[in-house]
C-alpha cells in the first residue's frame, strides 16, 4: 500500500496543515515535507492540486486532502503502532464526535473572537469557546494526559494546532483558560499535547506566528477562512 | 462486540436520522427503531440523550450520534459485508472526503434555497446548489451505479436523504436538476440510489413529507437547523 514516498503539502503557520504534519511525525511516516504558500499559489501546485488545498498529501498519484480526512488516512495507510484512533468501534465513534466537536464547536468561536472587531461580538464568542472548552474538558478520559488515554490520537491531533497556538489569543485579546478547578483537566492536557514528541517539532517561533495572526486580530485577514467567519458561513 | 441488540432513535421525517436507519438495513441489523419527536422531546429521551438529538444509537449502554459517525459506527461495529467505506485507504478517504463535501458544500446551498425567502438569495442558493451537484457527480466512479462503484456505500447514504426527496424543491421552488448530457451519471445514481432494498423502506409518503417541509418553504420552521440556516452559521 505504502509503497512510494509520500509528499505532504503543508503551511508552517496553517493549523490545519498542522494536522497532517503532526500525524505524519506520530506514524514514523517517511515522507517529504513541501512547503506551500496559499497567497501565492505556484503553477506547478496548481497543475496538480487546481483548487490549491492546504493540507494536501500527494502518495501513490492520488491526492487526499481535508485535514481530517489525512488523519485518518495516514493512520489507515500506515497501519503500524502507533494507531491514532483506538481499535474499539464504541472508541471509534467517541473520536470522531469529539473531531467534530472541535470542527463544529471550538474552531468557529476561537475565530470569531480573534477576527471580530465589535467587543459584542469578540465577548459573545469568548463565552461560547469557554463553554465549549469546559464541555470538551469534561468528555476526556481521567486521568489521560490524553483525550483518550495515554497515547497521543485523533482528537488531540484535532485540536492541538489551536491549543498550542493559545497565546495568539492572549496576546491580541488578553484571554487565557482559566486556571480553575473546572479547566484543570484541560491544562493537564493541553502541556501532554504541546510537549509531545511529535508536536514539538511543527510548533513555530512565537513571534513569527504572532505577527502571521495579526490580519487576523485586526479583521483584515485575506483568506477564504476569514472570509467565511466574516460572513458568518460555514469554515472550509 | 455487537452483543445487545441496538436501539435506533430516529425522526419519520428527519434526513439525517435516516443516515443511520439505511445504515443498519443495509448492514441487516437487528435492531429496535424508537421513533422520537425532536419538536417534543419525551422526559425519558432527555434522560438518556440530555441534548435530545437525532439520531442515536443506544447499544451496549453507550450512545453514538452524529449521522455521519453513525454510518462508520453500524460498519464497523458489525463489520460483516457489505461494507459502507471500501478496504482500501485511498478509497476510504475518497469516501470521507465526498461525504464532507455533502456536509459542507450540498446541505448548506439546498436549505437556503429551501428556507431563504428572498428571490436573490434563493437563485444565488440554487446556482451554488447545481454547480456543487456537478462537481460530486464529476466525482463519482464510472459506471457506477453508485458513487464508489457497483455497491452503496457511505457517499450515498451521506446523500440519499436529500436527493430521494428532491421533489421537495420541484414542488415549492420549481426546481430540477437539469437533464442533460452533464447531469446525466448524476440521475443514473439517484436512480440507483432511490430504488435500493435498504433505501426505498426509510422513504416516506410524499404528502407527508411535503407537508413536513411546508413550514421550511414558508420560512418559519423552528429548529436549530433552520435557525443555523436563517443565521448563515454552521448547521449543527
Amino acid at each position: 500500500m505504502a509503497e512510494s514516498k509520500p509528499k505532504l503539502y503543508c503551511a508552517w503557520f496553517c493549523p490545519f496543515a498542522h494536522r497532517a504534519w503532526i500525524s505524519m511525525l506520530a506514524k514514523g511516516v517517511d515522507f517529504d515535507y513541501i512547503e506551500q504558500d496559499p497567497y501565492n499559489k505556484s503553477a506547478e501546485w496548481l497543475a496538480i492540486n487546481p483548487r490549491g488545498l492546504i493540507p494536501v498529501i500527494r502518495h501513490n498519484n492520488k491526492l487526499i486532502y481535508e485535514s481530517h480526512v489525512c488523519i485518518e488516512y495516514i493512520d489507515e495507510a500506515w497501519p503500524n503502532e502507533p494507531r491514532l484512533l483506538p481499535k474499539d468501534p464504541y472508541q471509534r465513534a467517541k473520536a470522531r464526535i469529539w473531531g467534530d466537536f472541535v470542527s463544529k464547536k471550538l474552531i468557529p468561536p476561537y475565530y470569531r473572537f480573534l477576527l471580530k472587531q465589535s467587543p459584542e461580538v469578540q465577548n459573545e464568542a469568548k463565552e461560547q469557546f469557554l463553554a465549549n472548552v469546559l464541555e470538551f474538558t469534561q468528555a476526556m478520559d481521567q486521568p489521560g494526559p490524553f483525550f483518550q488515554g495515554k497515547e497521543l490520537g485523533y482528537v488531540d491531533i484535532m485540536f492541538a494546532p489551536w491549543a498550542y497556538r493559545i497565546y495568539i489569543l492572549e496576546h491580541y485579546r488578553g484571554f487565557k483558560i482559566p486556571e480553575t478547578d473546572e479547566y484543570r483537566r484541560y491544562h493537564v492536557w493541553a502541556e501532554a499535547v504541546k510537549n509531545h514528541p511529535s508536536v514539538k517539532p511543527v510548533q513555530q517561533d512565537k513571534d513569527r506566528v504572532l505577527a502571521d495572526a495579526k490580519p487576523y486580530a485586526e479583521g483584515n485577514a485575506k483568506s477564504e477562512l476569514a472570509d467565511a467567519v466574516r460572513k458568518g458561513s460555514t469554515i472550509p
